[in-house]
């Protein structure tokens, strides 16, 4: 019962803001944000690009980069926390798109849902797809992980914002990596961050006796906002805990007593920025290992700690298993669901051009969410990996992106640009939102150019 | 590789408006609802229940009944479309609030989720926990459907209301139902019922330039609204279209060539109203008996058709195959993912009563999401069924409701109650949401009582 990656796509924005120019206006020394946290661009929607028209990218490039037709796909589902509806799933709009491309009707027969749980919810689409096509080898299934990562400006998130979607096809002859079925979940309801609504009644807009509002009967309205409501501190600790706990979790399931992470070639961790997995992987690190931490300098465990941190034997990790999950993330920023596979896609790709030989090595994948979870998978690289990798020019897309100033992007997060900032091209589009009809009213329409 | 339903509970509101005070109201003739369509009672939640009080008590009532751990629980899976929180899942409060029982932790190593497509993200969630239980025949998932079925006042939708949790446990030696691994499924992207942001530029609240507007930056801002925009007859159409190809898929599927509902002694189908599946079955009777509709009185297909839903044959069939699942739905309205789950628990609850002999037999379950996606399932009932269902009492809880009046109604509608109308008892409730701590502003806080 083989199943796992067969092939992986992204569609990240083109415009990016430089990081150094965010920290200048936030009054913030550069260093804190690029050295420090290791950020260098922030990926940012143009005007026509929102969670939908990401993900109906990434989808129709794995399906070119694969050539495959629609009515192989027996499966597509989406995990995101920025859904632009409450009832309609992105994966019903992906459809309405894709079929744009390949003729009506042409995904008829395809099974497509939204998962939910903040930035987790795609690594719980992809491990249901991987039961799914273990019980149908015969079947496809696309898994896509869409999202935008946006922050009230001059908040402490607003330098970790990013935007994009990652596409995996899964089948059961995988080409790039296969999964083993066993894996640790650690979960725990606590409000690190999330996004609620945010109610405002009536008489704070200044009106008594509950009158009528823009056809709102009730007695206060609820605001959507894309911004989430968060403590970065403790969703730190938060993060630390679930997967500390996963990861312990994964070892009793998996019925392994040693080291399990020395195995991995590999450590890919959902990244919120950047360097998060690098200085939180230090507690499971201790943990594996402590005789060396006994053995570091310092009197209280928090100084042995420190210096296990700085020990040769951990920058060894980092360099070789977490760094290269590394390197897209601090060109693009948060994509929340997508950060863990654009770090799988960033490692491979960097050891593809490095010419590294992966094939038959295993990889730990270490998901979070807020609110919280943590989900611990393992997987084996397949021999073809390196071929598969070679077409997704990963970086190479990175490096055509084209810069905004600070002022443009205070405006795109504002929302207040009406033309985009570059034109779509070869790329699935919004051309608007429903204003009229009131049978139709939000509505959002996309186009393909 | 056997998985199904192993036990059933149910989560609904104990108010509710009985459907002649509103057509009263209304200016629409009673008759019309509760002889046309079917509608008795409309479920209302009261001040202290919302999608996460009834999906925590109708698990709560589930792990009562079965007398089940929290750690024997691995999975708990929800559909829903009417989630508190954009990234947060329901199923996080779900565990937080079963921890304020079983204690802190009791479900620490339990994987959680929130599933999304309209009214079939919990159908969605049952297929994968099932396949989930195949590969793990040794684990417990619990399938979740909650759900508020909330439209405008005044609006053609709202008769239609209603709100309830239904809870399934399941596993690997089901003892109500067994679940074959074929499925039907048809999709199309369609605007028939949808839950949209309402955008309002500033322009229209009457500011210019764009000043912030408590706390909002952007042009505009976005509403929530729990009522969906739709439009009837357009999705009643798609759900006809959908459930009438996802049944031909299933057909297919399972490699048969004979009438598939003719082997189910019951059909149980996404219940939007009540007598919307004995309205809307008709079309896939047609098909499957050419030559009775070709023996029907008439000139036209449409004569034949109407013709044909009053034959003896169709009237027989929604006797023994429709109406037992009906018997619920008149009584507590549309509960959106809820609705098909309702449907079999009133069929089974009341053959269970009738004494009826339904071991070994095959059941149809047909679901349907707007947006659009219908899906078919096929399940044989086991041995136990009737002791599994003899401990539920829906019909005799129903029976127990409190009835309110219209302008409680209203006043409940428009969110204008301070105070529960009855005061929660032995069940989970809604304590307060946060207005203060700017780090916590959102978040839902409940109790047990």
């Amino acid at each position: 019962m083989t199943a796992g990656i067969d092939s992986i796509s992204f569609s990240i924005p083109r415009l990016f803001l430089p990081i150094p120019d965010l920290a200048t206006q936030r009054n913030i020394d550069p260093d804190k944000l690029t050295k420090g946290l290791g950020l260098q661009r922030m990926s940012f929607p143009d005007v026509h690009q929102d969670v939908v028209t990401m993900a109906s990218n990434a989808a129709w490039k794995l399906l070119q980069q694969e050539d495959l037709h629609p009515s192989e796909i027996d499966r597509i589902y989406v995990g995101t926390e920025s859904g632009v509806d409450s009832s309609k799933p992105v994966a019903s709009y992906v459809i309405s798109n894709l079929e744009m491309v390949y003729g009506e009707s042409s995904f008829r027969y395809c099974d497509v849902v939204d998962m939910t749980f903040a930035c987790i919810g795609a690594m719980d689409a992809l491990h249901n797809c991987l039961d799914f096509i273990r019980l149908n080898p015969d079947k496809k299934a696309i898994v896509i992980a869409t999202d935008l990562a946006k922050y009230d400006l001059g908040s402490t998130g607003e330098y970790t914002q990013g935007a994009g979607a990652i596409a995996l096809l899964i089948t059961s002859s995988p080409r790039i990596m296969s999964f083993s079925r066993t894996f640790g979940v650690s979960t725990e309801g606590v409000f690190d961050f999330f996004k609620p609504r945010r109610y405002l009644a009536k008489e704070d807009l200044g009106l008594s006796g509950n009158p009528a509002w823009h056809g709102v009967l009730e007695a206060g309205i609820s605001l959507y906002k894309e911004q989430p409501v968060f403590e970065g501190q403790y969703s730190n600790e938060c993060y630390i805990n679930r997967v500390s706990d996963a990861y312990a979790h994964f070892k009793q399931q998996s019925g392994r007593k040693e080291n399990v992470y020395e195995s991995w070639a590999s450590i890919l961790m959902h990244l919120p920025y950047c360097y998060q997995g690098r200085r939180t992987f230090i507690d499971i690190f201790a943990a594996e290992n402590p005789e060396l931490l006994y053995s570091q300098p310092g009197e209280t465990n928090k100084d042995k700690m420190k210096a296990l941190a700085k020990s040769s034997e951990y920058l060894h990790l980092v360099k070789e298993k977490l760094a290269p999950a590394e390197m897209a993330s601090g060109n693009v920023g948060n994509i929340y669901t997508g950060s863990l596979f654009l770090g799988l896609l960033s490692s491979l790709c960097h050891h593809a051009s490095e010419n590294t030989e992966l094939s038959g090595l295993k990889v730990g994948l270490i998901g979070y969410g807020s609110g919280s979870k943590s989900k611990v998978m393992e997987a084996e690289i397949c021999p073809s990996w390196k071929e598969q990798i070679q077409s997704v020019r990963l970086f190479e897309t990175l490096e055509e992106a084209t810069p905004i100033s600070f002022s443009t992007y205070e405006s795109l997060h504002k929302g207040e640009l009406t033309h985009s900032v570059v034109a779509p091209s070869h790329e699935f589009y919004l051309q608007g939102i429903e204003k009229e009809n009131s049978s139709l009213l939000g509505a959002r329409y996309y186009g393909w150019v």
